[in-house]
């Protein structure tokens, strides 16, 4: 890389990264010839202005490092702008060279150092054991979401809002649309738009860079405070034609948005909400957005879709995890052996009470599932639809939590994080319908039931045969913790308290 | 009917009335020559007492009211000592005359008027409006059961208990084994047993009538303070071998029962508890069975079958209502559509305290379910297992009630009693799937929403066009009414308190 570019690239990375009213994210490093593990790396370089850029430039860099090599695609991030984003995997150096039709874009080369994270940074999550999640340092992941559909189209304090709520909340994953939302209590134009619009028309040549740029922000705000963003590629409540562009707009767009966002280690892909509701698109479709995500996402994050009236296939070998909508919680365990993946229900109806039945469970409902997928080694999501004088409901819109329901989320959150960092291997689970109290092992240390709405007043549980546990009753609504007097082993027989919404967690002696 | 069979009709009338240490039945009145209308006319005759009366005697008596004619077996009930009993439909006149290949036993006839019913004798229980039940004379009767399977085995201060605890609660269908029961909280000996039995072995030549005796007693009492009496027939927890006797046996059995308890208008016949569970039965067995019970009920009782693991086929001819156990309340409206028939959730788990999972509900998880059957206009079973130092649990044994869960039904089952009262003709429904917090019309002059874990604090309900309705919030758990200001009529907007387990019951102004 040649002093003037590496100028260039300064500034622009120092410029990404403080620019945003929001962002306070690590900055690059890439100054300095270091990038952190993880991290991202945005080369900015100036090219054609002229013409359509979007359409009309092709422009890729490989980054190696010895045999390995991967390829991004930059993209126009307007006023004869052009970046690529990458994030290093792996420590040592990388070299990095572009290609282009453009002269001024291509044959650009340069090298960096991948240097250790700093603190705050454990890396991107990915499958581990199967059915559950880890950083990438191996820091198991505790999947625990919440939704604001469409947070990034309200005003700059209501996102502030939302930052700080989620940073004192249990939630380590968000929900989020890429598109505006038209529904109720989402009755409002964006304040901007993602392609250039004149009265109801769209010109789809092209992209409104400032949309994704204000994305980018908040993508890395929620990095900033450890927070998955998931974010939505598209979904039915529409009223701008987003939902039925011309395929090759579809394509482009995903494409612009995987070179944009992968190299940002919070992002998950949910390819669509409620796929089955957008009519104007067919399996073929689907199958054909699933492989752009899997050919251009150089970083290989997590990928899923969420459906509304019909379960999709997840089996399906694009989907990382199975990102449900059902209440029927009781399918968890089941589907976790059928598609041999993580299960994540990520919609299972809201705490709130608005007038919609899908948005007025109370907070111990909403709390229920969460042991619910728990009990059957799955995971749950949260949502928030509380009516609102000002009409903003965390659902949708963000701003602050009003229920019950994240205090007792982050209690098991807590319980659930203690378990996985006790054993290292494999998390094996006992069927919920044989077995329908529920039980969750960490290679044995650690057994877990829920009672859910019974209320036993002693229970005989087998334990793993030469092990010595402790016992501790929990009530998960009063989130008390009880240690029970003594030592057990074999068939253990323990007398409960005889009240609802327990559980009882055995731990192994050291 | 000559003066010597009516004096012994007469003393063996008041003796079956009046003996029993529990029945306060009333008389049959047949001494006088009337019996009241769906009261038992019992007439007893001398007869054959050597040999095998059981095997080698044949007895009917056919009653006849003008062109009608109804043909009922006798029985032996020891101590030579034939009996038939009857249950007049109509009022009027009826003669009656029998038939036996023992001389002394045929060719008997007479006849009796059958007169008003008392107060407290409201006939029969039989399907009405194809999902609901009535009375003989036309009173809705709205089932609310319990179960004590075997309580027809305890003490007899446990049987006085039983009747003492029903007379209070809001049950109004008890299910009860007519055999012994060997499980868990039931391994001791009846004090007595059905076929004599030396050691392990059963003379199932010929039938103990003490034993069947005192069933006669405890459905009396039953009839005497309004209960209907569930008698399971056959069912898998047996340690005496009642579960796999000849077919023969069985199929006498099954005459005997009926020809002794059918005309005690209280009587529903249950094929079975868990017939599924009973390997050494197959389905042509269960088919022999339901024609045994239509081809000798002259009296046309109630009739169904209750399973363990896979749902009968209720849409059978045979089956008058579907009696199923399964906790998937949200099944209820589908089977309903499905089968054309009343769906009573029988069994659905119970509340207490036991370890085992179906006997360890909340008393608020059992009121739950209760709710959940009424939304989709289905009816729901309790049953009680809390721990006891005597080992006394109302599920099995009878006793007294520990729960909070009565009170509550009684509640729900007096708003459904006011429900039905109001309309005569059929009583509509919206499917719970489509409108899943349920709603239950009479004529569209009731019309109530359950709400369930969800609290919505407002709500539209779509009310029938042209008609005016007051509505009122009920709290399902608190037992608290509060009518709501104002008069609602079509697309009505509700505003609701925010909490769950609520119910919205509009009420068409008069």
């Amino acid at each position: 890389m040649n002093r003037r570019d590496l100028l260039k690239l300064s500034s622009y990375a120092v410029a990404a990264a403080s620019a945003p009213a929001l962002a306070q994210s690590a900055p690059s490093h890439a100054a300095s010839g270091s990038v952190a593990r993880w991290d991202c790396l945005e080369l900015a370089f100036p090219g054609p202005s002229t013409g359509n850029p979007f359409l009309e430039v092709s422009f890729t860099a490989t980054f190696r490092q010895k045999n390995r090599a991967l390829t991004v695609e930059g993209f126009y991030d307007g006023d004869g702008v052009y970046k690529v984003r990458f994030m290093p995997d792996d420590l040592g150096e990388w070299s990095w060279a572009t290609a282009s039709n453009a002269p001024q874009l291509n044959g650009q080369a340069g090298s960096f150092a991948c240097v250790a994270p700093e603190a705050g940074n454990p890396g991107p999550v990915s499958v581990r054991d199967g059915y559950h999640f880890a950083y990438g340092d191996g820091t198991p992941y505790v999947e625990c979401g919440t939704t604001c559909y469409a947070w990034a189209f309200q005003s700059e304090a209501i996102e502030r809002q939302t930052i700080a709520t989620l940073t004192t909340s249990p939630f380590n994953k968000l929900r989020m649309c890429l598109f505006p939302k038209w529904y109720q209590h989402n009755r409002k134009e964006p304040p901007q738009y993602p392609f250039p619009r004149t009265g109801e028309v769209n010109d789809y040549s092209t992209f409104n860079a400032a949309y994704f740029q204000h994305f980018d922000r908040l993508i890395l705000e929620l990095r900033r405070i450890g927070v998955q963003a998931d974010l939505i590629l598209f979904h039915p409540y529409d009223k701008w034609g987003y939902q039925s562009m011309p395929a090759e707009v579809d394509d482009r767009y995903l494409r612009y948005a995987i070179a944009r966002f992968s190299a940002y280690r919070n992002v998950w892909w949910s390819l669509a909400n409620e796929f089955d509701l957008m009519r104007s698109k067919t399996i073929a479709d689907w199958d054909r957005y699933a492989r752009i995500l899997g050919e251009y996402d150089a970083f290989d994050h997590l990928r899923s879709i969420h459906y509304s009236r019909y379960p999709y296939e997840y089996g399906r070998g694009w989907c990382t995890h199975a990102g449900v909508q059902d209440s029927r919680m009781q399918l968890g365990a089941g589907w976790r052996n059928d598609w041999r993946k993580p299960v994540v229900f990520d919609e299972c109806r809201y705490e709130g009470n608005i007038a919609s039945r899908w948005g007025n469970l109370s907070g111990d409902a909403m709390t229920r599932r969460f042991w619910q997928a728990a009990a059957q080694g799955c995971y749950c999501g949260h949502g928030e639809t509380y009516l609102d004088a000002d009409d903003i409901l965390w659902w949708s819109h963000g701003g602050v939590l009003h229920g019950t329901s994240p205090a007792k989320i982050a209690f098991l959150r807590k319980l659930l994080e203690e378990t996985i960092a006790i054993g290292p291997g494999p998390i094996g689970f006992t069927n919920f319908a044989d077995d329908p109290m529920g039980a969750r092992r960490a290679n044995g240390s650690v057994i877990f039931y829920y009672f859910d709405e019974h209320q036993p007043a002693e229970g005989t549980f087998a334990l793993p045969e030469g092990k010595i546990y402790t016992a501790e009753y929990i009530d998960t609504l009063e989130l008390t913790r009880s240690p029970l007097a003594g030592e057990y082993s074999g068939k253990a027989l323990v007398k409960l308290p005889g009240r609802p919404w327990g559980s009882l967690w055995f731990r192994q002696k050291a």
